[in-house]
């Protein structure tokens, strides 16, 4: 598999997680977390899916594409470390589905922000909320979901928060 | 559609139009030119096709990731203003396939570029090459050729040298 094929067959399953959580969550009013902007085209696709105005950002700093840039109500702007703990006091328990694309290709810095987040998403995601991420996250208190079809396993992890 | 569906669109009508190129040219031999390395993908891709030693490679400066390098013999470091009239010369008109992928969101710009292109590619290109470009390029004695099924039109352009 060429790596043409491989970031294909990675665009796919991100997009088929996310239309899978939209699909799960129809009806439900809450925030939606998007960590980590890069350059947009998943904030973009879940405001499609979710409406702009229920969308919550955080990242470092902005690069994404121009029309793929949240007003200032909706970003949170620095290191994840400051702006999670800040949403949570914000926000409270009030989130629909976190996504966290967030591998660094450094498997130990994986596992540590993996830590970190199963702590610091928990205080954001209501009860029946999903947890889409590129890292197996350890959140308190959820189950596993079967991945959509085509999605390949261990490619994506979905959770939901059970109580 | 969202730029996420829309990346998806792009890169699967590259990957289509590259499959159909391979098919196109079975068993005969000859250069590959590959304008535009950008992170390597396609040219990991190209590679897989037809194997690498084939494969020459232009860009201004190398940014792909260290798997999707080639060699220095593989590779015309440089503004192409320089480096195509440097590889007609060297290879001649050896080439079975240029694929250009060199769109730069500026209209003008992209025109100016496939009017050069046009003529410093016809040195390049074998009699039965084919141009694959994201942008129109009117190539000297060539024919349009079908694009491969769900490939939208006008997104890539397929050219055939006719003599």
């Amino acid at each position: 598999m060429s790596r043409l094929d491989s970031v294909i067959r990675r665009l796919k399953a991100q997009r088929s997680c996310l239309n899978f959580a939209a699909g799960e969550l129809t009806g439900q009013q809450g925030a939606i977390l998007e960590l980590g902007l890069g350059n947009g085209r998943t904030y973009d696709h879940l405001g499609e899916l979710f409406g702009r105005d229920a969308i919550y950002v955080f990242d470092r700093r902005v690069a994404a594409h121009p029309a793929c840039i949240p007003d200032d109500q909706h970003l949170f702007l620095g290191d994840i470390h400051d702006t999670l703990p800040a949403a949570a006091e914000r926000l409270g328990r009030s989130a629909l589905l976190a996504h966290c694309d967030i591998g660094t290709g450094v498997e130990e810095e994986n596992r540590k922000l993996a830590a970190y987040l199963a702590q610091a998403l928990a205080p954001l995601l209501a009860p029946g909320g999903l947890l889409i991420s590129d890292q197996p996250i350890a959140l308190p208190d959820s189950e596993a979901v079967a991945l959509p079809e085509g999605v390949p396993a261990n490619r994506y992890f979905i959770r939901r928060v059970v109580s």
